[in-house]
């Protein structure tokens, strides 16, 4: 088969043995691979990456100098199933699959394994366990990004974002606008958004934005800080808890009315939400510097490397920050059933298709925000040229 | 009245006016004061904080070249009662007092601005909706705790900590004894603390601790790790995810079965809880770096200036962290009573009294970690020595 071979930052177009289904496998015939900001990343820098698996004890993370076959946001058909897969998973059926395969006694990252090749190739082998069949009717484009449309769902659910909140999404890269059409699927009363590029600014007005600025010229923060509820200032604080105090006391009682002195304010300020979905360095701390008392930063943005962070602003603000990554088996399935019931809308997201000859010029492409949020590898496109997706078509 | 003024570093004692109360205000003898690890930093660094505070909007932080009565852990008796404040407030009442009080039109950090001076003083102003009385029996030195241990509460209650969890502290200052005597209060059942001061270690067992271990020679992560549940290892966790879909799958009806599937581990590892009270540069990265995955990291330790961080490591390893800053009025309430009902016991936190005479030389004290935790200011107290609290007392 034809395959997309990834080693010492070099694509190349390779032919590969077929592959073929352990026990409970299946093998899929691709039919859409998405490009990932993480496979941008494995490209160029995935030696980086060997400190951080080595804490998390996946010695079979790629390397720099060993092929490796990327791809882990796909959908494709069944072509042959395994010893004991479920017969749900019939010839031709369309199914998604979490991105994990068994191989030499373990469990490995699809993709990002010499050990697990991935998508960007004409076949890949799943594990049956973690597929799910695409429900009718859900387009082949839009079924590809269940992927990652699901570590947006995590990064929401981890964040504990309500229909009243406000949440701010600092980058509209594809994470970023994939948040944002989470948020605006589970009815976020105010998602502001932040990029400095006009085409992304575009994309997360029409993925559900409600504010949408440049920081370039106007910072999310100062948007965030004129909502009700949100306080920026210490004192504003000192006031506020010494206030339900001085009301709390006049009530007969007080002492044993605690849910009262909830009301009053007494627990603190609300808890706006922030997503950091730009990841590189700086922008931690630039967040914290920013943002208002109580705040919640969700990191969805992957930075290499050491970054700087000044704890003393942390504390002096209650900050919480919550590292999210990936996704669980049924956060999978759960975003690929909301995208399917049209729960959420993510045909903004893609903007563009390619052949497996083009992958090296999608690469590419993606360095340019203006054109490109995510494009899909079609593997039976025989065009080498990066496809536009048509307007009408998201 | 007798004060001790703080002023690019020197603590000097002086003579100030008494003080008088405004409004709803009281003026306190006070009876006991702790000297904080704010204090020390506050000393001489006020103006490091500037850049912090301005980012909170709280100008009127102490400055360096500016005088200010330090002290905000304190316990006194009821001298003086402005108008309208609550009539339970009879003269000679013990109480403690949240350390907030109006001046000039807003509310201050008592102790830490020179717009309200705090209790290294034979008097200080208070308001009388963030005093509460003393129950009757509890015995000054321990009333004078109410504040650290309200912030130890603090950060447990922000940890969500359970008593079947597994809790590490590190670092077994005042702070990280307060926490630890917290956990153990209620009821966590492994609790893990390190220091590299044998006296500080002896302390912790005092506290509550299961296990001590000095970083020196043993990682109290490898505890950790060793607990069931916990997990370090990502294709552990990439079994644990695959295995748990392998047994939903053959349950009939797998689909409606969110709750089956949680219970199968479906949505991820333990969450083991870390409380970081060193607050040195470094610490957040080397926590992080040995954490296991899933952890939840409070940051109660003060570092001041720029710290590092690996992002891309907190993220692979999906950390919590949370920064832990003071406490509400109910929490400062609820800590005065738990101390009072003998539901938690912090008798051993403290090592000694000195009186105003001495403060210069307490200061000096608590930098040997093997002789003190806790110095109480006793205004009474005409010796200028730290005297050690007896053994018995403890």
């Amino acid at each position: 088969m034809k395959a997309v071979s990834c080693v010492q930052g070099d694509l190349t177009v390779v032919d590969l043995p077929d592959p073929r289904p352990g026990p409970g496998q299946l093998v899929l015939d691709v039919r859409r691979c998405g490009i990932c900001g993480s496979d941008l990343h494995a490209k160029d820098h995935a030696d980086e990456l060997t400190d951080v698996m080595a804490a998390v004890d996946y010695g079979d993370f790629m390397r720099g100098d060993t092929p490796v076959v990327l791809g882990h946001e796909f959908c494709g058909e069944v072509v042959e199933r395994g010893r004991g897969a479920a017969k749900e998973f019939a010839t031709g059926t369309t199914v998604v699959s979490f991105p994990l395969v068994r191989a030499d006694g373990a469990v490995h990252l699809t993709g990002l394994s010499p050990k697990a090749p991935g998508a960007y190739a004409e076949r890949v082998v799943v594990e049956g366990a973690m597929t799910f069949v695409v429900p009718n009717g859900l387009s082949l484009d839009i079924a590809a990004l269940t992927e990652p449309m699901a570590v947006a769902l995590h990064a929401v659910r981890r964040s504990d974002v309500g229909k009243r909140d406000v949440a701010v999404v600092v980058g509209c890269g594809p994470v970023g606008l994939a948040v944002i059409c989470l948020l605006s699927a589970i009815g976020v009363s105010t998602i502001i958004a932040s990029d400095f590029s006009p085409g992304r600014r575009a994309l997360a007005s029409r993925c559900g934005a409600h504010v949408v600025v440049d920081p370039a010229v106007d910072s999310p923060f100062d948007h965030l800080a004129r909502q009700k509820g949100v306080l920026t200032s210490a004192p504003a604080l000192y006031e506020l808890g010494m206030g339900s105090m001085e009301k709390l006391r006049r009530v007969p009682g007080w002492q044993h009315l605690y849910r009262a002195a909830d009301k009053f304010g007494a627990a603190g300020p609300k808890r706006p939400v922030i997503f950091e979905c730009v990841g590189v360095p700086g922008m931690l701390d630039g967040v914290v510097a920013a943002a208002p008392l109580s705040a919640l930063v969700v990191v969805v943005g992957v930075c290499m490397g050491e970054d700087r962070l000044r704890p003393a602003m942390a504390i002096s603000k209650e900050v919480d920050m919550r590292f999210a990554f990936g996704y669980t088996p049924l956060e999978f399935r759960d975003t690929l059933h909301m995208l399917a019931e049209g729960k959420v809308d993510a045909a903004p997201l893609v903007t563009g298709t390619v052949g497996l000859d083009g992958v090296v010029d999608a690469f590419a492409a993606l360095g340019d925000p203006e054109t490109h949020a995510k494009i899909l590898i079609d593997p039976r496109e025989t065009s080498s040229e990066v496809r536009l997706t048509a307007a009408e078509a998201r």
